[in-house]
């Protein structure tokens, strides 16, 4: 099993930004415990983190021939790239999206999730936890996809 | 630790309802994974269903006392229920919010979650699996509650 | 051919209530009369009126092993339920919507009709013969129905 | 009794055009089937079609020293032509809407009916039996009228 | 003079339900207030409260041959029932919609009420005086209409 | 000086169609004004009526070469026919739109002008006067013109 | 006949104020014709302009005694001001909006009339002309008015 | 305690203004009535009213010094003015809404309060009775201010 | 391969007409110039034009046994007509739309295209070369369904 | 060089009013602040505030012959007033917006400038310093303006 | 004759992306054809494609000086870029916007394209043939500006 | 004091980028402009530019180790991108916006700043002046936060 966990703009400032929204670990620190929970569960897993929106398609669209499923945290660019959704429907593999801060109980313009109509399902608000579960649920599809085969 | 499993409207008919959409699992299978894996974390679960938005109402406000976590699948009444939502706030047991289909891939009504704005975290699109997920995330939010007393 | 008739919200006050938008007949009136049509075509008829959403919920759950049809007139919750739309797509027994008065002829918040996508079809505004007509359709959709078994 | 039956754009084609949304039935079959009620219920009928928006208009206030009642499909018209409204509301002959589809459960911009707002009631969804229904409703209606006198 | 005192959902936890936004005072406190003015008024009053919206149009439906007027909070039902504002038009008793916080300055779907398109009035903001105020309002308006007959 | 005054869709009703919105004045009453009018000022009208948007357009069309002003009332089309909008705009003869009733009114959807956006202006809500007042304007418009080549 | 002919905000620049949007023409020029007309017409007139909304307000409430009917140009408060168009509604003398420019073809927020709603009829577009076709048809309602009495 | 009583624009017409929406009283006798019941309760009341936004933003920036509570009708005002929205935000004097009319029973323009969102409160439907409750209301206001000094 | 080509409303007027939006060639020069390509592709070409919907929508049904594709210009009619989106769905022939002019270039009201939803693809603002690329792609798309039976 | 510094609405309060908002400054610090700068630039100001929109438009015309520019910071008529937008654009003095506090980061009602739209330039966000900036802005547009006669 | 094309998010998936939509010619196969149809034109051609937004709006600016005219499928970015829109308008070479599928019958977000607004034409809904019509059409461009200058 | 200068898309082309909008200074003047005016304040500044929206966000995170404050024209990014609102917000430097044209008087798009939203002001329509006003407003925002620490 290999998942690929791709993370979005601003997410590499993690632990210092804006904390009282979302917390006060760092992506370094999030990555060390998915890690843990993969190895645990017998998967590899890759991470990736970028602020721009093409190279984030690029990662999905190389990930192709590896990962068996996708934990993508889109960041700001859920909500306004049709691109991202295009290319997450275009390379096909399962991706779980997830959020650190509840989507549902922020600004307006955060509520709604483009790229989410196109993922297998969406976990949201939960901070590093949302990780884990993905990675959860992203394990699970992977298995089910292997089993389909 | 203890958790209140609550179904909303028409969840007793699955299995039976619109497989394609919901799979063919029924209520009782998915409530004996979710009590087998709560054993598994050493909780306790209660399952309940209703088809009435004010018996949802009562049961929330009923397990105040008893529930450390509540798993909420609100089917319909997610997206038109401000009295469901208000309870929510009111009783104040962390709540995770799980549906079985991912609402962001659904009809536009039902991408937005009323609910869900204030539910500590939202778990959308994995069947029988979106239940599992958000008894986990219960358990890690009743958990830190209980730390924090 | 049996037949569930069912009326939402307030319609128990029908005759009493807002004559000039209504109508002066009684709903036991109207159910004397669709009595009487569906002996005429040899069916069997049995009422039911509820103010509770989740108790249209539970009739229509419970409705199922016994009727060939639904006539239904869902009153105010026409226009907010996805619950009941959810119910009447669960369920599966053809439904025929009705309702007294024109709905395209009143507020705009009346004019659209959540239930009704999911209904067969939709007669509204005729008064008492919105019933007759609705009981019509019903049983001619369940005639089509057991022929097709 | 003297009933003008109207059909609005397209419904020449029927049995030919998109039968998975409209049926395989001829509007000259329809027309055989509404003819025989109409004979049973001792009514004159007339029909007519046109898929000018001013021909219906024109048909509409010609029927006015003839039909006691007007039973009018008015097609694609029903959602854009005020000028189709007023014509209804003008000539002042009572006018049942019929749909051979459920306009409720199609594309949002066929969901309203104009021309529906000032007709005495709209049947829609039940193929050729929304135009029997219509007949049905139509008579009841001119027969009041005529009583009314 | 009979006022019923009504509450929607959640109103029952009053004084423990975030008390930053309802005040610290139990819905018993309130009602003993309300009580104490009626007696002072010369007025009986009676209280009820429910989660259910089915409910609520019960009690109002019931209250016709009791109540000469209603002083009713509908809670989170004022913005999302076309029922129980169907139910208050059609029981035709005059009726006062008191609110404890100001809809007004709260969150934009709060701000219109649906049940208060029917009302007599509506007194929004003052807490318990809200209470107090509707009460006032009603027994001018259960006079008025003692007057007129 | 020559003025077409073209007349839209249900007009030729008038007086009959009704009168408590449009008034009780025929159509052929309104002419004889106008003529009468007209002749007063040295100036020759034609009159035309049309319930067909396509006729209107080619009416306007082929006024090019005789009429040097329109006064024109385009009913229910105002308010939809984009095509007259652009025939007017096409045409290029000063056109003055006319309306019986005052627009600014009546129903939103009556509200806004599509063909008044390029007419040369509007006169709405004098019932015959409105069509008098739109003839002194459009001979204005005319002799302006006249003046200016 | 005593016309009040009152201009709105603005209008005290006119043909020093964008010109190519409202011709050349001031105030004074445009007050000269009108009392000319007025003066053929055996009708005295008032003049009057203000900046201010509420001074707008006084002049029409102070109107009330004096005038047969009023001609009225807005200007810039003719799409935002309720207070002016009450104040129209309740002092009820027959008001005649006018306009230099055609509002319908100017920019969207200037395309609806709040004091047109009220007033018995609006001119929009022909310059002076608009003031004289306004005197015409104010001159026709205070004759209707004085006949009615 | 010291109440300013504020009335905004078009309410010195009261009582001839359109009788069957805002009744037969006079502004004279509502401030008679209101100054009766202030007597009673030992209260000082001034009166002000004004069809100008500019004069009653001073007249509340001029109460402060003076008045304890206000209370404000501010007619037409109410769904437009942001002005006057800061202006009672801006001055801090605790500002009790009221309305002779019912605003959420009228045309969709009037429903919601500009100004209410920052008021303490607000009372609307109960005609002369509207005045009363809302100084009751700004009498409490006064009172608790007072107390927590 | 026999190709339709429909002009819309207003066409004719080509040349004539806003020469700065529209061009200055007339239909003819365009109809030149498409039956040289179509000959040069050994296609056969028939030319239509009508200001009429009802017309365009009886040409396009009567172009069913003859025609193997379609070009059309539905002129105003392309952001108006549900009627002509319905005739160009059920004659069922394969319809390239053309325009003139850049329809995403122009005003809001003609950025979207009804007919297009239905209409194999689109060509758009390139004058007389919109109808010469709109005939190559009929042209292509009349010899893949040729090939496909 | 001769700049018009003109104040909107509740300004006269500032210091006093809301400091989390609009800062400790008052006005008079203010325009101390703003005289000196200028003076240092070799410039004349005037300083003038109104709660009145009618006045600050009659400010704004009165200004006409002699400021070179204007700073004017129109406070919550920026949102809402047509009327001083037109008289800004009609006056055709140049003229720089300001703002105490970031419009684009207030209530979404605050966050459209109407008066901007004809505005040479807005500034907003800096406390006292938008004053300065928008008189640098001010000095080099009437600077511009002279250079160009 | 030098034609730069440009291909947008996600278009070198082609062929193994979702070919229901979007058929299942590669990238390659339709640069093979375009580079033909260019040769048989004598024109010369250069192929580019990017995920990225930045890369588009560099590589259109980096066009400059070799190319007379663009053809460019912005994919996704044709519903979301306003960048990409200003750099086609700020580069100035003629720019033919191209679609593989008809964007007029998709999703409701991608009927409207920023781009297009630009562009000189849009060609939409051909599949491969879309490119050789964009050519032919950028081709056509470049001709009428060589000749122009 | 350090500042970090950032212009957005297309600004690179400025000069010679439809001039009669954006001027003809060359983003080297500008660059030149402003480093002397920060030199004059004894200020150091550095300027980047960059088409691709991550490049931006990108060089705001590394700015914060260096800059005092930033001066950013987020170019067409302004009215699109979440993610350089949340990277402005999550950097935590001071930013000024800046905009060559007044975004208030362009395109309706244009019209509302998401970057604006956490940018501490707007400065907006006053050519390289802009410029020159947001470094000023820079220097005095890294000012007051340095004399804070």
């Amino acid at each position: 099993m290999r998942i690929l966990v791709l993370h979005g703009p601003n997410l590499n400032l993690l632990g210092t930004r804006e904390p009282e929204v979302y917390g006060r670990l760092t992506l370094a620190e999030i990555e060390t415990e998915v890690r843990r929970a993969a190895a645990a569960a017998g998967a590899e897993v890759r991470f990736a983190q970028s602020n721009h929106e093409g190279t984030l398609i690029d990662m999905l669209q190389e990930a192709r021939p590896w990962a068996d499923a996708v934990v993508f945290n889109p960041g700001a660019y859920t909500h306004t790239s049709v691109a991202l959704r295009d290319a997450i429907a275009a390379v096909g593999i399962p991706t779980v999206e997830v959020h650190l801060s509840n989507i549902h109980a922020r600004e307006p313009f955060r509520r709604h999730s483009l790229t989410g109509e196109v993922a297998a399902g969406v976990v949201s608000g939960f901070g590093l936890h949302s990780y884990l579960l993905g990675l959860d649920a992203a394990l699970a599809l992977a298995r089910q996809r292997q089993a389909a085969r």
